[in-house]
């Protein structure tokens, strides 16, 4: 096995078991979502093939392409989302994975075409504000290169917003379902979990409190908390 | 063993399994479902038996029957919903497996007395559109040939509303609770898995904005990505 | 062992092993419930042992009492509720089994001081009619012979409404949480799932219906389907 | 191992112990969470290790400090949320253990920042009354010493509303989370479990019932029937 094999190997191991966290984690019924991670250096991505049941999948089932979406190793096709993912990696350079579900309670918000307010702590441990609602895509971006459109969407609105995707390691697609990011696969799958954990917040709270919305400053102070040079949560 | 009796055996199996299924994806209390699978070839149906708890129910307990509901194969009755089932078979002939539960929040919409409605691309994955909600039962209908009666409403909502039974692979009965259907039992169970989690997302998607809908045109791009001649979802 | 005690043993296996059967249907939080059976040819009624976890219960732990509160088998205290089952027992005489507890969603019925409403045929498979909800005890009833009044004001309630505990095997305390009933004690357990289900199913039909009810004649059919002479449910 | 040791041990030991129910009983998602207990003789507290994983954790890495939070045992940082855990136990000398979760239900209400409403037997079982949710922090309070500030807001919720933590374990801090307490740490986790249950129950009650409300006297009632000298709940 050469370098390069070696390499792309453990890519997709890596890949393999971010995926396998999905249904660990509650976020996926049947084959609704998929992991993806970049190799920078190499212009690579793996992800997970498309309609490929959780409990059959191999590491060796593993798609790896490279950012214009030719394959370079496996034998199945990729996620039919796979052009959204490499339009996030062209256009976010800093993250290293994406994850793609339709979590339930995640996918509520993204029916409803709203941002999931950021309304405590939880949600400012992990992002800073509230996390975005594309607009919806028009029929052209519907008919003509959906996938490719989504991630296009995205981008316009962290653009729009002027939001850091680092400090904002997540979306929701209006009528359609999240994506989440990070620094590799696992960090992404992670951040799908917090999402749909607030989200469900969210939904309760609001019922409660209609008008409620964290304070700025606790905001500020939860994720500065875990996050940037000052942060002091956890072991360093 | 003939030829004949072989094939009634796999029948049983696969409609054995499939029941199997239910309490496996949460979609049953107790006794409350059951899954059914036609023999088109021969004119028969593999049902579950009446009121048999799935965890002492085995391979020889499904009953199958012709369809004017005479008993071919096995001792015990057969579901009490087996005359709907006929009924579909016969109305519907591109269907091979029918599914009834009491699937939590698919019963809540049937309760409710409205269509399930199309909120987003979870639900356009596989129901091209609202699941319809059958009109009430009259006083008459319920009380005479009640089951058969069920079956014909179903069919009656389909027709006046012109749906095919192919894109929209399930119903919900006012008062009452969901069927759904594919193309054998599995398929059908794993429809009414996807029913039950549309309608969850549903009912809270509208509480939070009560007159959202998924876009047409974003309903006709995810259904046609995953069903008919041009999808390119999964692999092929 | 004399025939006596043979009987009293298999009467606290029963009792036991319908105990057991609360957790495994998440119907109870730490020590939150409780299920009896009465042997009515000798007078006596065993039950659980009040604050004992599930996990550490025997069988021998299980208390056996006359219709006096009197103990006559088991060292332990019975449960603090023992005072309402037994006004059930002597005011119900068709019922063998009864079980309190405080599941989550019959309990917020209860809270809020509302019947649980007939909405469908998953209610009108085992409960005739909306779950009644009790009138709130007065001061008086509360600070003396509590739990014994407890169980007053529920034969009050099915004495003023009519009702016949056999058609309606349970009832929800207001302010506090449900009883259910059955031939026996794992019957009880039975019925305290269904209701714990149909009581799910309400809260959330009516968020979309507010305003929705069963038909009189689907609620006799499912009714009289299941239960009675003329039921063809099942086995027989 | 000098005596001390031991003892330092033991409470290491038991505060590991405590923390693994958080997980066990779902009130944590990845490391939302910790438990500590203080040695009241010894002036000292054992708490979780900040940001470490609950399925790697070991007792030794349990982190042991004085009340002014120098680190006596333990190589790793305590949790960020320390500070907290210190002012309640010098405020509260009746206290043992401590708990803080973001477990989801009991969060909602903190989000919603409103008072749990005492609304039934399940909740008043454990807390003598609505659970109070403090004010919101100043900007100051959150950007200098947060966490101890944290805690001061809970004394000064009890002071000013006259509440005794003894009969009330537990608090929401608004815009965050819960904080529950007990005569341990594995006592301070049951009333977290409890803390979660009758928040969900609430949520769901006062979606039916707008205005319900527990009566004093049953309020009354449950709480002494299981607290207290003339309390009769369980083996005495």
């Amino acid at each position: 096995m050469s370098q390069e094999q070696k390499i792309y190997q453990e890519l997709k191991e890596r890949v393999f078991a971010a995926n396998l966290q999905l249904p660990k984690y509650g976020l996926v019924t049947f084959t609704w979502g998929n992991v993806s991670e970049i190799d920078r250096e190499r212009g690579v991505i793996a992800i997970k093939p498309s309609g490929v049941e959780y409990d059959v999948m191999t590491a060796d089932d593993i798609v790896v392409l490279d950012l214009e979406g030719n394959r370079i190793e496996g034998k199945l096709n990729p996620s039919s989302d796979t052009a959204t993912h490499i339009e996030l990696y062209k256009a976010f350079p800093t993250i290293g994975g994406i994850v793609h579900t339709h979590s339930r309670n995640a996918t509520i918000w993204a029916q409803a075409g709203r941002d999931i307010p950021a309304l405590g702590t939880t949600h400012a441990d992990y992002f800073y504000g509230d996390v975005p609602c594309t607009r919806l895509l028009t029929k052209a971006e519907i008919e003509s290169d959906y996938e490719k459109n989504t991630g296009l969407v995205i981008i316009e609105e962290f653009n729009q917003r002027d939001i850091d995707p680092q400090a904002m390691p997540g979306v929701i697609i209006a009528g359609h379902a999240p994506f989440t990011w990070g620094k590799d696969g696992s960090d992404a799958v992670h951040n799908a979990v917090v999402m749909e954990e607030i989200a469900a917040m969210a939904t309760a709270t609001r019922a409660i409190s209609p008008e409620v919305a964290i304070q700025p400053e606790l905001l500020d102070k939860h994720y500065n908390r875990k996050h940037g040079k000052n942060s002091y949560y956890g072991q360093k």
